[in-house]
Parts: structure tokens; C-alpha cells; sequence
């Protein structure tokens, strides 16, 4: 049985068109979603339950057929594994509860993937359902990310100033709370590699912004403190790291930090792609915009992606997630485009 | 009469140290700033009354002795001269009425030098007030920033998307805006030129998160064109150009565009400054978080830009604009360290 294009991508194979997938594929743009959603009013109650979150996740693999999918979950699962309350205001996005103290986080870390064995569950209710043909992608916030809501008590605002400002003034402080968000975090993605996933993706999704000796210390060297702490787990999958909003930094990124291939986003022009190709595999970067936009400018970009790195590996991505507006026509004339459909 | 140290490092002089000055030094972190604001209680009113607005240019070159001022005024005076209404709720930024016809529009861009004459008047009293050591700085907003208020009505959110959204849905209405903007915004500095400028500089504070293909027609191309019609106006000072937030592009912007020199921002990596220095002089980039937060961190950055781009040409300065609650004595630590005080 030949493995999924997806995986095949991630080997370095350079593969006779890009696997593809789009972040946030199980969302609002679909009808379905929107039906599924409705039966549960609570946010984080709809991620930990095994059966909407599994059909959740297969929707845009039967609408759509992408190459792979990615678990229906949320990277605020993790501080409710660590004791602190989450919760999502309509319209309003995360809100969360007072922080724990570092050292009951510290006890509760390793035991984050059994507090959250419901993304497990529903990890082994996809993988039975979908093809062999297709893979499976679990997935973390990544810790500096994570951290910013954590401290924040919300998405802090402008760039994360407030809590960026706590990494200069308190530099010790938050150091370890990323120490304690890496052991969280891989034995978060043990449990999910256990539980049937074929890929773990990072996603640092705020990584903009910083300066490079802050993208050092808050990015990369957690990174890589979670790469390592996976492989001592005996995690062997491919892991994607996603520092969304770095492009002048993903060449950096891609050489030193050991993942396995490094997502990049809207921003990231089309050489620094080819030369972080040259390093490891690349996912991205469609314009999620130009995407609900459409039309001939939409099919020129794609085209414009493909002669720049259609000769892999590459994995055809967006560079942010789908919007909920997005028409589903859209989706397909991409997917045609690039003969995925 | 020796040329200033700022003049001298935008002609690519290797400088002893590097001249230096702050985005919005003359800013509410100043006392004198504070109560001098609160003597006029409208925010546009002030920018256009010249002996106030030179009066708050002088202040932080009276107290810290910067190297260069740059004339206190606004990047959204310009909508204004086109004959769009502009104002500032308190505490919630800026917010604009009605866009006006194109074609109206177009017949007040040749005007808008004249119609913002406080500005000029405003520079030539700074200019007189300066010593020969000092260098005085006009600016404007770039095209692709000014148009993202004027067409959302405010500081639209989420990295301008509603507006970068029209970039691909009505191409032709948004890049017609931003010929008209050009050609204002060249008349308005060649007024600034005029009046005792020694220096330009074109603020794109919103070039952050655009594919490289926007960035190209939204960015580069209107300031290309804005050079271009300078120097077709007869303004043959040195201009600065600063795409904030496209550090991955910042050394296709140095290399393409004929500005005199590039300023960085806070993310832009150490090794992409000196990349571009070696294109043209550059300007920037430390972090006013850090400088706000202050102690060793803040000394340590300072000497790893010194010893990053010390060698010059390079014009010392923040990546964004000093924040309001920064202590004075940091900025005073920051002057001290790099020899300016």
C-alpha cells in the first residue's frame, strides 16, 4: 500500500503535485460545520467530545477530499490541562481564569495527554475512517503562543505587547513557563501519536513581531526543547513547526531547529519558500484573502506558487486559516487547479 | 560648517557613532509634551498650528538632544487635503468621513503642499530654532497605509484585512487611489522640502502581513513612483523609506526602490540590516518594549545592534515609536551607551 501523498511530502519526496490541506478545513465555510456546531453551544465542550469533534474533522475530507486532515481541537486545551479555566465568549474570542501556580502546573504537565484523552479518542475515530491514502494531522499551540494567552487572561492585543513586555521584565518567570508548557505539550503529542496521528504540527501563531534574540529564546529554543522531548517520548512522526509571522527568520528557523518541515504564512515571499526548501519541506502559503476573494487573480497566485515550488517538497497550504465567508467554489477551483481534484 | 552627523550617515558615511533620534520623541512620555497637548484639546488643531506643533518638534531635541527632529504632524493630515474629513476619538484613534470622489480628489492633489501650509510654516520655524549640528525631518504616510484609513474609515483591524481584501476584489479602484495618493503626498513633501526639511521620510506603517506580490504593487511600486515624481518636483534631499513589518522584503525594497535609505523595524533580524546596509544606509531597530522595560536586557540589545551595524552607514533609532509610559532615564541610558549624550 503506497503511504499518503501528504506523508510522502514530508519524507522530502518531491511529489508529482503538492499533497494538499488547509488550516481550519473543518470550519464555519462549511454548512455541515455550522449544523454540527449548533448542537453545542459550548466551545470547548464541542472540542472534547469525541463524536462531534471526529466528524467535525472528517467533513471537509468527504466534501473535499483533501490529503490530509487535522484534528478538530484548540490550542487552549493545554492551560485546562495545566488547571487553568477556559472559556470562549461569542464574538469575542478566549477568555481565561486566574494562573496557576508554576509548580502545581509543574505536577499537572505530565499528565496532560491523559487529562486530554478525548482529542485522543477522536484521533482514533478518524484514523479508522479516513483512507489509507490520507493523513492525519494532530497538533499543539506552540508554547510561547499558548503562554501569551495564559498571561494575558486573553488574546492580548497589538502584537502581544503586554505579555512581550513580561519577557523583558520578567525574563525568568516566563522562561519557565515555556519549560512548563514543553513538557505539557509533548506529552500532549505522545498521547495524540499514540492515539493515531500521522504528523503533529507546532503552530505558533504568534510569532510576529518579535526581534531575533526574543525569536531565539520565546520560539526556536522551545522548539526545540519539544522536538527533543518527543524523540526521548520515542515520538518517531514528522513534526511541522508553524512560527507564523517570521518569514525574514524561517530560513533561520528551518536550519536549526530539528522539526521535520516549517509551515510558512501569507508573508512569506516566494524565494525565502525556495530557500527554506532547499533546507526541509515547506507547507503554505495561499493568501487566505485571496482565497475567499476568488477569481483570476486567485488562479495567477496559485500558478505563481506552483512554478515557485511545485518541484517539492512542498505541501500546498494556506498561510493563515480559511475564513469563515470563503465561498466552497473557491476551494475547488484551487484544488482543480492544482489537480488535487 | 560641518554637515550634520544625521546627514552625513543617509550619504552612506561610516560614522563614529551612529546619529541618532526617535520615532514620536516628541510624544507623551515628555512632561512638557503633556501639558503643552493639553492646551488644545482637538488633536488635528494641534498638528496645524505651527507655533505648537514646532514647539513639541523642539522639546525632546531641548531635553535629549537627538540629532535630528522630525516635524511634529500626522500621517492622516493628507485624506484631509483631499477633502476627506479626519478626526480623533479619544482613546480610540483616528476616524474618517465620507471618501470623496476620485476624480475630486485628484483635482486637490497638486493642491495639497498648499493646503497644509501650517506644516510648512511649522518646519520653518523648527528649522530656524535648530543648530547647524541638527537635521530636520519631513515625512507623510505612505500610499498603501493613508489608503487603508481613507477606505475603511479608521484603523481598519487584523492586519488591515478588510482593506487588503478590496486590494484583490476592486484592483483598480485601490491602486487608482494610490496614484492620486502619490502624487498628493509628492506635492505635500516637496512643500515640506521647501520649507527647511533636510531629510524625507515615507511612513508605511501597515506593510505588515502582505504576500510578496502585494507587497510589490501595494508598497513598492507607489513608492517608486513617489521618488520618481520628488525628483521630477526637484527635491533632491535624501528620503527614507520604511515598510514596516516586511523585514523578509526588506533587501528587495533597498535594492529596488531609490530611496536614499531603509528603516527597519522591531522584527527585523540583525543579519537582514546588514544585508541591506550593504545595499544602502539603514535605520532602526530597537525594540520599544525594551526600552520601556529598560535595565541590562536594554544595554545588551543596544550593544548587539552596535555591534551588528556599528560600522555603518546606519541612523540609531526604535523599530515603532517610543511608548508613552517609557521612563526618560532609559532613553537617557540608551544615549549615553551609544555616545550620543
Amino acid at each position: 500500500m503506497s503511504k499518503p501523498l501528504f506523508l510522502r511530502a514530508l519524507d522530502g519526496e518531491a511529489t508529482a503535485r503538492p499533497p494538499v490541506w488547509f488550516m481550519r478545513q473543518a470550519g464555519r465555510y462549511l454548512p455541515e460545520y455550522r449544523e454540527l456546531r449548533s448542537q453545542a453551544p459550548d466551545f470547548v465542550a464541542f472540542c472534547l467530545n469525541p463524536e462531534m469533534a471526529a466528524e467535525a474533522t472528517l467533513q471537509p475530507m468527504r466534501r473535499l477530499g483533501f490529503d490530509a486532515s487535522i484534528v478538530f481541537a484548540d490550542i487552549l486545551l493545554i492551560p485546562r490541562a495545566l488547571g487553568q479555566d477556559v472559556w470562549f465568549e461569542k464574538g469575542e474570542g478566549p477568555r481565561l481564569g486566574a494562573l496557576p501556580e508554576l509548580s502545581r502546573m509543574n505536577d499537572l504537565a505530565a499528565g496532560a495527554g491523559e487529562a486530554l484523552s478525548q482529542v485522543g479518542e477522536t484521533l482514533s475515530r478518524v484514523r479508522s475512517a479516513l483512507g489509507p491514502d490520507k493523513a492525519l494531522i494532530g497538533f499543539c499551540g506552540a508554547p510561547w503562543t499558548v503562554a501569551t494567552y495564559m498571561l494575558d487572561g486573553q488574546g492580548a492585543k497589538g502584537e502581544r505587547a503586554s505579555v512581550r513586555a513580561l519577557a523583558y521584565s520578567e525574563p525568568e518567570r516566563v522562561d519557565a513557563l515555556l519549560d512548563t508548557l514543553v513538557e505539557a505539550s509533548a506529552h500532549y503529542l505522545a498521547m495524540q501519536a499514540r492515539s493515531g496521528a500521522d504528523a503533529l504540527k507546532i503552530f505558533e501563531s504568534w510569532a510576529e513581531g518579535l526581534p531575533d534574540d526574543l525569536f531565539e529564546r520565546l520560539v526556536m529554543k522551545p522548539h526545540q526543547k519539544l522536538v527533543t522531548r518527543l524523540r526521548e517520548l520515542g515520538v518517531d512522526l514528522p513534526l511541522i513547526g508553524f512560527p507564523r509571522g517570521s518569514a525574514a527568520l524561517a530560513e533561520r528557523y528551518g536550519r536549526d531547529v530539528a522539526v521535520t518541515a516549517v509551515a510558512l504564512d501569507t508573508a512569506c515571499p516566494l524565494e525565502v519558500g525556495r530557500r527554506v526548501q532547499k533546507i526541509k519541506p515547506i507547507q503554505g502559503a495561499l493568501d487566505p484573502l485571496l482565497l475567499r476573494a476568488g477569481g483570476p487573480l486567485l488562479d495567477r497566485r496559485v500558478d505563481e506558487l506552483m512554478a515557485a515550488w511545485g518541484e517539492g517538497p512542498w505541501v500546498f497550504n494556506l498561510g493563515h486559516g480559511i475564513l469563515p465567508d470563503t465561498p466552497i467554489a473557491h476551494v475547488e477551483q484551487v484544488l482543480k487547479r492544482i489537480g488535487a481534484a
